[in-house]
């Protein structure tokens, strides 16, 4: 059980409301549990890079926050140390891409994560790991 | 000597000048070489995240699109394949941050690139490193 | 089908026949298939680092060898480009440990694999990321 | 200073000693300061891969060990927590690989390493990069 009753739920809507740039990114909680989260997001002309395609930076955010919402889905306030993202399948103009993070590790003061990126065709788009470093307080 | 007489600048400007992302990121080329890059932005309030500092799609996105410059300043298109970064640092609202970018190997195929992101007062906010795989075909 | 009707085992005998370093590591194939291998090894003594457990060099190694043979699994000739690891559980003498990698990417020119290192309790003690560039030969 | 006035030498030396695999690495120290090291190698027979080359696992071991001991240098235990290593060139029977670690970020509870491995053309032959944790003990 986490701190005080509040879900894994709750945190992460916490957490989203205040988060200016995933509102930013248009970002839909799909899912949040302890140590998961599944998000979405729709590309829009803003997200587009020089090459015409999605901007590495638009998957990776979108990853990041998935890992984010994951990390601190127990109410232990964490921040991310250490993460790397591989580009499989560019992606493009109104693409739908869902990441969903899930917890390899849970430790007292680390975390480890995996995030896969996905479109709507069900192809994956990108693979995150991200490694979380917890603090010793709450997020709510 | 590049590809047609275009240089550096002339590809870093023509992929900004279509990259809607990074000009949304506000980002301004300080400089512009074979194989370098140097860029800058100002965070906003729509940067920020859920826990009161930059998001972490922030700093990776400046690094990402340093990373681009450098890896297609040769006019010879390339796309990120495997990147990491590693957050030393928080950022905070109004923080100009600035992303180098070097060359570590200039291969036919790939590439390996180094960027460091610092803040206003000097001090390493994120280190992210990147590797890229080169198409047989030009940028411009 | 692979070239030359050559299967994924006689690829994985025929490198580990020749691989000095994977023999001195006491490896041995639990089982190869395409884009698959499961491998493992017991930890000697000459395995250990100055702090008392096992030095990082091994699971890497291990992991490499997994990553290497699961690439290579088809007879297309592929050398490692980008390799990352976690380190989530120290290992220790006589500990047994298991690779397994599997594909998350089959692409002309690269190739993107994971690789978990657990170990006889089945417990996850490192996790292991790598992208592999294909080169236009075969390997046996 | 360091604790008890142990110097980096002092603990460098102290952990090789007791290291068997660096030991059978054949490594020797060529400096050891606060927050740095600069060892060796020489490849031997046994270090060599199924295909003909220097097995992943030795260049990643030799900055392994290179990381270890200038993230150690204050006497402060650290383990390796997420490492990753870009290999730019193959290295051959009898190469000498001199790994060179600097550090990035000296935390109270994490630390950042890049450690570079030449060969003896002073070719880079890898680049790691190496995040530890620190725990609230000494080494020596």
């Amino acid at each position: 059980m986490s701190t005080n009753d509040i879900t894994a739920k709750d945190v992460t809507e916490e957490i989203l409301h205040k988060d200016n740039f995933s509102r930013w990114l248009g970002i839909k909680v799909l899912e949040a549990a302890e140590g998961y989260s599944k998000i979405q997001l729709e590309v829009r002309d803003e997200m587009l890079n020089g090459l015409g395609i999605v901007h590495g930076g638009i998957p990776f955010a979108l990853a990041d926050s998935a890992f984010a919402f994951a990390c601190n889905s127990r109410n232990n306030f964490s921040v991310a140390w250490d993460t790397s993202i591989t580009f499989m399948k560019a992606s493009k103009l109104w693409d739908i891409l869902t990441a969903e993070a899930k917890e390899l590790h849970n430790g007292k003061s680390t975390g480890l994560y995996i995030v896969t990126v996905t479109n709507q065709r069900n192809e994956q788009v990108a693979l995150f790991k991200g490694t979380c470093f917890r603090m010793a307080k709450t997020v709510v």
